[in-house]
């Protein structure tokens, strides 16, 4: 997507093939920030920092810490612990765990001394299969505006929570790709963006994205979601996801599944776009099975922003020794989800049909 | 309550009877400040821009601005222009309205000579009447607390939205009255508090409190309580409210319906504790009936904070020119609230239930 008329990714090969260039989203919306990241220890920091984050984002990036440790040494044994060590940056979203083993396999199955310029080669492709997945996702998301906006004059108004933006993703986004692809075929759109404490991807990332893009968009807390659909507000909520079940359970940013709640109660539909690399056929149970992040107490009790001099400075919000908790994750079963919008087409969130739909792609 | 051993109301009398001191609560967690209000003014003011807040502390308040009305000018119009004033500094809250025009009725009675006088008193009265009604809150919702801690050992963890504490009422808080009571009783607690974006009265006030009276408390974002109800992690959720209507109907901070919600989706209790002041009876349908504060984006898109130096700064969280909405309340449907605890006694959220126990007290 464009910043300020250029495109950009948050994710770049360097042309010498021996880094990677990546927005650092610690410092937006303040500042346009960027970090090069030239081994497997470089990545792992900017995975378990968060100085990139989004489920499809740091499974391409994590593919290029892998290629990073395949260039420094390919042998068997220093890919697996590569492996191990990268995979263990952030536990809840599978995709990172997904693009690991994809090019861990393809590595394996080629001499070591072809596995430097493999591994690069295989992480560009990851990072490029990205990109068509999630224009596949807004070609396939759009109907379900157009459909609103077929129904009724004004503008479609659809509320997404934390930030499944083209910033989470190497571009479109996932849950934003319908939204980007509607606004450029003109369709009116409204955005209700959750500011999605504590680390406001909302606020900070989601809301400048769509101001780059151009997209009508409107800040609100995490609270006012419930609000807005009683009001009838809302006429869709599209999120991202971190990893989804065999069943359709979603795991997502912490309070989508209060947003599905108060959707269910408002006959709101509920869609969540997910890459099929998000897809984890191996559980069930999302609520028994799936990690569930705990993050520093820290990020509830402090914030940064910008003073009045233009300066970022964190601030406690909190009296000191307040203790905070903080699961970064939580789980909304399949029956609140009115759909999933796959690189594929939408489906249901069904064990059935998530089973035919992975059947028919092999 | 106490802070540092000290017994402290957010709301005194002077003792010259011409001004009332109050916890310029703006200032809290970070620093306990107390302001002087002089006149009508000073009190709509104060209210208005939150120095005071909470739906029986603003009403008691609002008494004693119309009592320093009466001092000044005890005339029918005088009265009634002050009255109209201050009922306009926030709509949502029914007890500033039913304060006000209780202390008028009592007003109007008297020949305008004694009005300074009897206004100063009443205004006590209302206040005193407060303490009590908070007091028998406590006690009647301390049996729900026992009632989880004899089904099985270890602490009653209770969730709670913004602050319904000692801060929001002139002592005991209402939500906050049977933890209290509870803590007092040597029941084992624990409160997960939803910090309550945007103003984050639960980081701010609750926190603050629950520390003051060394209840053990966990701060969350107000995203989290789903997940931990979920989990098994809440037995029971209380919160306060700003009015109920005829038919059960709860308006309180935004974000409280999502809350209700997840409890029902849970089979966790949701109780609202409701001095009968808080009651509408003029109204039926919260939803479509109540009107909704909405405050400035400028409270979503900023924050305040101590730095590293220890100074209260504000900054900015967004990209310049953020757009951004600001809902104060939202409605919770009667469907979801097992019960409302009043001063008395636990009535239902229904209709015939509230009628009897508002003509039993007559």
């Amino acid at each position: 997507m464009n910043v300020g008329g250029v495109p950009l990714r948050p994710l770049a090969a360097a042309p010498g093939g021996d880094a990677v260039v990546v927005i650092d989203q610690r410092a937006l919306p303040h500042r346009l920030q960027f970090a090069t990241l030239a081994s497997p220890q470089d990545v792992y920091t900017a995975i378990r920092d968060m100085w990139v984050r989004g489920a499809p984002l740091i499974g391409a990036v994590a593919a290029y810490g892998l290629a990073l440790q395949a260039r420094a040494d390919a042998g068997d044994a220093a890919l697996a612990a590569a492996v191990a060590h990268l995979q263990s940056a952030r536990p809840t979203a599978v995709n990172l765990a997904w693009a690991l083993q994809r090019l861990l396999r393809h590595l394996l199955a080629l001499p070591a001394s072809q596995r430097g310029d493999a591994a690069w080669q295989e992480a560009g492709a990851i990072a490029e299969e990205d990109v068509q997945v999630n224009a596949a996702i807004g070609r396939h998301g759009l109907p379900l505006l157009q459909a609103v906006a077929a129904r009724r004059p004004g503008p479609v108004n659809v509320l997404t929570h934390c930030n499944a933006g083209w910033l989470a993703t190497v571009d479109w986004g996932t849950a934003t790709s319908p939204l980007y692809q509607a606004h450029a075929a003109g369709l009116p759109l409204h955005v209700w963006v959750d500011e999605t404490r504590p680390r406001n991807q909302g606020a900070s990332l989601t809301a400048w994205e769509l101001a780059q893009a151009g997209v009508p968009h409107t800040l609100v807390a995490d609270n006012a979601g419930g609000h807005l659909m009683q009001r009838g507000q809302v006429d869709i909520v599209i999120v991202g996801c971190d990893r989804v079940t065999a069943r359709g359970d979603v795991c997502n940013k912490i309070g989508t599944y209060l947003k599905a709640l108060a959707a269910q109660d408002n006959g709101v539909p509920f869609y969540v776009a997910m890459p099929t690399s998000t897809l984890d056929l191996a559980l069930a149970d999302g609520l028994r099975q799936i990690p569930i992040e705990e993050r520093p107490a820290r990020e509830v009790t402090h914030i940064s922003g910008r003073d009045a001099a233009g300066t970022v400075v964190e601030v406690q919000l909190t009296a000191a020794g307040t203790p905070a908790a903080n699961p970064a994750f939580d789980v909304t079963p399949a029956r609140l989800v009115s759909g999933l919008i796959t690189e594929h087409g939408v489906v249901a969130a069904e064990e059935g049909a998530l089973r035919r739909l992975m059947e028919g792609q092999r």
